[in-house]
């Protein structure tokens, strides 16, 4: 039977299987996670209003009733695109007809990568859960700091990169220590702590219509966030950034500003853009190889308002169920490549609870309404009940009494500061 | 003002802590976590029921409104009895009126501290998540393993010690590969894995009564756990176990075994049994310092039955309200000592998600009465409305669907084996 091996179970991935059901395939699913992740919400994972296992669910519990699906966990290292094999990295081999990559981008410090330890992005579980231990861990110091200056650093949050993660990060943190946390400490007031949005570009959320960019850099600066645009990092380390010409002393920095592709140009030879997206056909297969398909933040082609599709789920599922009609077709004789279009739904972002701008084109929403349509539109796309249950309940929780419940500092940090 | 330290914020802590409200005194928390743990319910977390947020509550949290509790997260690693003061870690000095140690235990391996990597006890958060790891990446590894001896070896579960934790710990991974994760496996089925539970005694449970002890056994091998008894662990490596004459290839090994106490008796210079224990006087204080006390699973005492207050929730508890009341007479005059005394409100341990023994003394109940009762009373001594509906509605979902939630591989393991 004709063996589809997909790379990658985030939203792509798992669209293209969840559409190749019924179709006259096998399918192994190999990850190197052994759960599919919700990251639209993760930066609330990070901000302590989420628990894990409330956005990540198992990949091979998702897809339990598919006896066609075989799920992997595995680290998948190279492409044998002439022999149709994947390489994993423990030496297994796992042969295909058709192949599907997918997977995805780590954040990226356009060419410094030296400054990751000092200002780790979001991408992972792991990300979030130490993004949390230092934002906790910051305050845990300064209650213990007698040193004023010292303390001030501790206090200090600085968010680089000011699209929809860096602006959802800077109301969620400002909102823990301006509102949630207030009370808790007796030596400072967490109410003196400065949350800073930094961005490179000429405004903040720049996918945005600009009177909706305007007004969310005006609803952050109400909830108490300095937003900075127009200045460039610098430099990272220790004791803080240098954007622009301004140096700020501070203790967690963190990192929204660039994304990487995963290797899959450099297993398949492809040709990649400065990202390292690779260069897809119209159909997302990869040129010259039409058994192999990229998609999601992977790849890039120009589908949309002459620019690539956006690193948005949306885009990735789209692309996920373009490439399984197009291996369901083959299957049924039409080998015609016919190309992907892109329908944009809309951009969104959230400004802490209670307000966000929804950009759909025809439409444009901000304030409560946008937040509760948000609020609604993610609760929807969770995974089952369960998840839809617990998330309502733990939003309706921080409503309702301000308090997150999982203020908690777990797991070492790998990316130990110095100081 | 009279100023009260406490030294960890368990149970017994807490309830230190709790019971000098309106006093007029200051409160200092110590610990080395941001986390107060709800240990009963911790193999929960280790094999994917509940979340971590669900049973751990930030320290400062549950002390917000008592302004006269200052909180700190620091290592304790000595005491200065004479200048009355305690010592942290990094350097800081924190001085005292009363001193109250309740720093805990952990698991201990009765002088075989090289079988720790191999036999991972459970004690923390970061324990329950490194064992949820252990477990559910074993039957990913049997997923990809070709050969049948390893593989056999891979779905191999021994748990040393058949306490409560023990047996709780065994009846829950048979349930999770018997039941709960029956279909989602393609080339294994995990209903061939094999769950022993080995006990050096003659029988497990051996805290409760005989009867109840004989049932919980037939309970465990009903659910198709093999148990045992009377064959103690005489080697701990990365193939597996010797128990008794029995040499058992296994992958999974946890430890439920033995514990021992903080270094408090170092710190003191005190006398203590032989699990590290400080002998206490009948007050609870330290022999000869009247204003160091010394509570919980740090301390023992024979108090009950002409044995030690046993190490469970209760037991801490009690201590803390009686270190508290003292403190309060003092602080009234009335300096004469009262010997602690312990309540026995009984033993309990459940057997998978439908059953349990539990034993009263005068009266004794098993099945899933009891299992009612114990989960009845484990949803009461959680802390908060909103810990309670989420613990409520996983085990209400586990009841209804056989899905855990939680089946999430995080974080590397710090403990990984050599092989």
């Amino acid at each position: 039977m004709h063996h589809v091996v997909i790379v990658g179970a985030g939203f792509g991935g798992l669209a293209a299987a969840q559409e190749l059901a019924g179709a006259a395939v096998r399918i192994t699913i190999i990850d190197q996670r052994n759960h599919h992740l919700f990251q639209p919400l993760l930066y609330q994972v990070a901000t302590a209003a989420l628990a894990t296992s409330e956005i990540a669910w198992p990949i091979r519990f998702l897809v339990r009733k598919r006896r066609e699906v075989t799920t992997l966990l595995g680290v998948v290292n190279g492409v044998d695109a002439q022999n149709r094999t994947v390489l994993l990295q423990d030496g297994a081999v796992v042969s295909f007809d058709t192949l599907i990559l997918a997977t995805g981008a780590r954040h990226a410090y356009f060419g410094h990568d030296e400054w990751e330890p000092f200002a780790p992005g979001l991408k992972t579980l792991e990300d979030a859960t130490s993004i949390r231990r230092r934002v906790l861990l910051s305050l845990e110091r300064a209650e213990r700091e007698s040193d004023p200056v010292r303390r001030a650093a501790l206090l200090t949050y600085v968010i680089v990169g000011g699209g929809p993660t860096g602006v959802e990060m800077a109301g969620a943190i400002v909102e823990l220590v301006y509102q949630n946390l207030v009370g808790e400490f007796r030596r400072i007031d967490t109410r003196q702590a400065r949350v800073l949005l930094i961005e490179a570009g000429p405004r903040i959320l720049p996918s945005f219509a600009p009177d909706l960019s305007a007004y969310a850099h005006r609803a952050l600066e109400r909830l108490g966030v300095e937003v900075q645009v127009g200045s460039a990092v610098t430099s990272c380390n220790s004791s803080g950034v240098v954007a622009g010409d301004r140096s700020i002393a501070a203790d967690v920095i963190l990192w929204a500003a660039g994304v990487r592709a995963s290797p899959a140009a450099a297993w398949l030879g492809a040709p990649a853009d400065n990202a390292g997206r690779v260069k897809v056909a119209a159909d997302l297969s990869v040129p010259g190889n039409a058994d192999i398909f990229v998609l999601g933040d992977t790849a890039t082609i120009n589908v949309w308002r002459g620019k690539p599709a956006p690193g948005i789920a949306p885009a990735a599922k789209q692309q996920g169920v373009h490439v399984a009609r197009t291996i369901k077709r083959r299957l049924a004789g039409d080998s015609q490549p016919r190309a992907f279009r892109y329908m944009h739904a809309g951009d969104l972002a959230t400004i802490g609870k209670r307000s966000a701008v929804i950009d759909f084109g025809w439409c444009k929403l901000r304030g409560w309404i946008a937040w509760w349509v948000w609020g609604m539109a993610h609760i929807y796309f969770l995974i089952g009940l369960r998840n839809r249950l617990a998330v309502a309940l733990s939003w309706l929780w921080i409503y309702m009494t301000g308090s997150r419940s999982a203020c908690l500092i777990t797991q070492v940090d790998h990316n130990k500061r110095t100081n």
